[in-house]
């Protein structure tokens, strides 16, 4: 089966996305195989050359000229956060599977609309959430799953990044709540939450606190993403977005949850990393030694108890066999390869894909019953939202 | 000077203080040198036999009458929680210096009392925290004290233990509110907070939330302590204290904290751990490798950024000299020695000891502050209580 | 610049090559692009489903009638170690440039004559060393280099790996020395000599000891490489490589040695690692943790000395910048397609790129003096080979 | 039972075994108890100060007569190496027993009439090889003893120090072969040897290299072990000791071995670290990290294979239940407690203790045949020696 994928988006995810997209057949020979049709931005100029490297068959700059061509069967949504539901809904109504990027949208009520038209128009669609695709952590799945860590009883978790610790970095567009909607929550935050929710479950009632150590940052020069440079004397404006987000929750199955995500941690460049306690063993994983998977089981004899360090290459793990021989290592990029391979084979198999925009929308409504938590100081639950 | 010691408890801390009696003096030869006059308990015989084996002088089963003595100059409280309040006040009373081991009381009421009493006295008076006296603990007071981390941002802790986790663990004294005071929060929690206070700072506010996973469990056949055992089929009674407690919360110099005390964390036996953010740099300590920091200075050049991990056993490092060449590592037992050369020192110094009574004070405070965030779900400000 | 490329081999080395050269114009679009013309192999079905698989646009099983194009600018030699000789001459005598897997060939004799052939005619020529291009290892080049480790005092690596542990596992070709030339020795030790030389330089004399384990094995049923099945009850050959080889040596800069390759370390599914000490620094490396490297400096500041783990993933790191954002990784098949950049870049520059046939024929001396050293139970100076 | 020590030396060693003698009374209640009786030392005064501070109830300037009194039940030997043939064998004519610090002696054949006078005499003798004495390091014994590590295939072993790697580091006694006998061989290396000993067996055969980078230092103004100070501009005098010895060696169980021991590894205060792999599962303990030993088991279930990090403070470890709950950790101090627990057991017991002089006799023939190797650049065999 061959899927013609029209993508809308070209910078970060883009790129990945792309690479996604490139080694699938070769990798995964027996999935579906998507193949790079056109890819779309505003700048012409840009995405053609994005088109040229990534190694897309067209480039277009009007994304509505897109969704109404017959010749594509997956609209792939990467644009900047604020895009994502007009796309959506217009890939919808155009009857094509939606890939989008996290967060789904800049509100629950969106992204709820989101999920209302993909259900209505009966199309696949697919939440961003890549972590998920890790073999750790299909191995914690696994693990949790098939009872060999008990009862749930703590997932703590924290992702942690220092790219904005410098006060004279720039006011980029992720630090405009109008354009990126939230800051570290939304960011790091909401890579948690679904962490959470896929390994441990639904959550009940939240609370959190936030902060914003900067207040006013230099105006960018240039809005390039992650490397934008300001002037330290030149204008400033607010910052409108949290720096940092911590909240505690209770999961419905009785497990206590501790999230805490920030851009203020001098010496993480992006340690997203979590910790799960049951009544029969625990793990511990770091997306920085992303291969790895620290284990424990109760059941161990008692001399020789301990953490143990799993490389997750061998055969008996997840993607394993498609990639290298045991203790040969995959990096970042592999998460969205068996990403697109759980929407490809979802769509030839005439299924779901997991996590799908139900996913996003559970997201959402945690993020923003954070939020209210923090304007209201109270605990709140999350069937309120 | 030499200081006669009185001391009231000989179990884990009864230990724990002995061993640290004996070997200030052989260590530390400068300093004050405690002599080991009385030991002090109910059970005549067992007092007499601890008196044998630590190194002490006499055995008492009367803590008054040890009080009364002339010939002593210190009283070391070690006894269990619920009798702390009683003896110290007497203890003040008749002038003499106090150790006493955390908590300091089973209330912020008594402990309030305490404080008073002594001050009132002109004693001095210490307050348990041995954690401060890892010589790594001490370098990450020396790293913010001098500026070298910067404006900090972040403090979270977790102390986890696993002790408890079957659920056929028998109800002990530890695991009952009217005996212990409180669980995981008074017993873990209250060292994080005396951390958080000596390395960042006062709080300002919290809101926390707790839970017992194992409400109630087999009664006991021999309460002792952390090794006893109790019959899965036999009459259970109910646990009344938290197995776990959770809080988040703001210092009041604007930093942001989270703290998790547990004993449900499989395969952690003791991780007594904390990281601290700053503007310039960042520190993360575990107790289960004691003599080791990370540290992490953003002024590091940019090709080789990355968290050092500092062995704290140079000539450099705090306490160090005392001990063996560079790299040859201490354990649990010094943070006593060191603690206790504090005491003596400050009385040879005529000056308070830290962490005096006033801390054991506002631990109280916070651990107090946290149970009514979680009675009432709100955030409550430290300086309600 | 486009270069036409004929590869011959589509096994697991094809694999990582296919997936370079497919990378490549992505990832570094101002690099000459290889264009994946044609692939390889004796088996005609398997290897047109590799090019389908791999994107190459033909298939050929006469790798003499593919040397004979003159559409061809590239041969890559990937296809079992003892062809590898002939391939070369053919293609050198053709004007081709030449890729060619590590080792060289089966004897110094044999890579010396290749190494002629491909100066004789003017051709840039690369022996596949591919961890040199891991960015960690880059970074400790340029720390020797510029001076920032000293004189370099001694050089420890080991190899370690565990996949013919079990007994039973069978005599695959890589166990039999008329193929494969060599066990752990020529496998995984020729990656740690190569690795001395590039960061040490040249060794002036070793003495080694070898053992073969399990000296007799299962038959294999196939010969399908790492992944083989044997009977523990069929009929058994004899091992005629070894299991583990361990050798000292003497630098010709004064530095120490200690090298140890084995396939018989149980845990270790692949630990090619090393650490180098110098007068003012160390470094440590394990490719296990590929994006990591440990590095101390006897320059820093008393009392915060210790190994820093430097994430090899900013902008200041090799090949960062192409890749993702500071902190997230990149994993073994990366290395390839690094060394591919260096190889292309060099036939655009004019230059030789490095290593060449001249460090495949250096690192066969080396291991060929430590099989004349065990063989002769002596110290062997590479100057004899 | 009650055992009267008169101890020989009174600085580093003295420090620590005194210690021990402290400790025991109070940890092993049910052992021997050590009496303190004399200690002795050339320097008067100084050695009066070591009484006092370390609490020996004499002190002695004159060895001779503390062997030739009555009430002296066990010689201590931690003065120089180059004095403990001659005190030792004086001892062993007065019947008393003997504890005497590593390097048994300055040779082979010193160290073998040390043996023999000791078994002559009838008493218990023992050599203070004191990691063995690890929690950890019991349990690999036992790993290996009950056969859970299979057959032993692999050990190697390093102990690395880098104290003397300033070159205006000055010539210290430790430095100067009359006095030392040995650099980093007999000093760190012996360590190594012993615990290959105890852990996999005698050894067949050896080869080695041995390198003294800085051949010349500033004479010290004061002979003060590790901390002297000396003068970069004064005179200097020539280091006749080697900085670092590697060898290869073969086990008469067919085991492969590799040690290395230098003074030259920056950023390492004093790792003493080993691993063993056999069939069954593999072990690494590195002594900076005494309380931990990471295991290796080929029987775990497929999908979770890895390192365990085991903390021995279990009540399963050997030693732990003397000291602190499980998670409270120990330091380099307590392997001499343990070891002197061994010796006034043995006595006790009237069995030999282990290691005893033919531990420290055997020792010293891999020291000095690994010397030999060197000096005739062959494998010697030990029995040769």
């Amino acid at each position: 089966m061959s899927l013609r994928v029209g993508m809308i988006g070209y910078k970060f995810m883009g790129k990945a996305h792309s690479n996604a997209y490139r080694a699938l057949p070769m990798f995964f020979p027996k999935a579906a195989k998507p193949e790079m049709a056109v890819i779309c931005g505003r700048d012409g100029q840009a995405v053609q050359e994005a088109a040229d490297r990534f190694g897309w068959a067209e480039s277009e700059t009007d994304w509505r000229a897109l969704i109404a061509r017959d010749d594509i069967d997956i609209i792939d949504i990467n644009a900047p956060s604020d895009a994502h539901k007009e796309i959506a809904l217009a890939a919808a109504q155009a009857g094509k599977h939606i890939f989008c990027e996290k967060p789904l949208a800049l509100s629950l009520k969106d992204a709820r609309e989101m999920l209302q038209a993909a259900e209505t128009a009966g199309i696949k669609h697919m939440t961003g959430f890549n972590y998920r695709f890790s073999p750790a952590v299909q191995l914690v799945k696994k693990l949790i799953t098939s009872g060999r860590l008990g009862q749930i009883y703590h997932f703590r978790a924290w992702f942690l990044q220092d790219w904005i610790l410098d006060p004279s970095f720039p006011l980029v567009w992720r630090l405009q709540k109008e354009i990126a909607g939230s800051g570290s929550h939304g960011d790091l935050g909401a890579h948690l939450i679904d962490l959470a929710h896929y390994l441990v479950g639904d959550l009940e009632e939240v609370i959190g606190m936030s902060e914003t150590f900067i207040k006013e940052r230099p105006l960018a020069a240039e809005m390039t993403g992650l490397s934008a440079k300001g002037s330290a004397d030149g204008p400033k404006g607010e910052v409108t977005v949290d720096d940092a987000t911590l909240f505690l929750s209770r999961f419905k199955n009785g497990a206590l949850g501790s999230f805490e995500a920030t851009r203020f941690a001098a010496g993480h460049r992006s340690t997203n990393a979590f910790e799960i306690n049951g009544s029969l063993g625990s793990v511990r994983f770091d997306f920085e030694r992303m291969n790895e998977l620290e284990v424990y089981f109760t059941s161990d004899a008692e001399d020789v108890q301990g953490f143990r360090r799993v490389l997750a290459t061998d055969p008996a793990h997840a993607y394993a066999e498609a990639w290298w021989p045991p203790g040969h290592t995959i990096g970042f990029e592999h998460t969205f390869i068996h990403e697109f391979l759980e929407f490809t084979t979802a769509i030839q198999e005439n299924r779901q894909p997991e996590p799908s925009f139900a996913d996003g929308v559970k997201c959402q409504a945690v993020l923003e019953a954070v939020d209210r938590s923090i304007a209201e100081r109270r605990w709140v639950s999350i069937s309120e939202m």
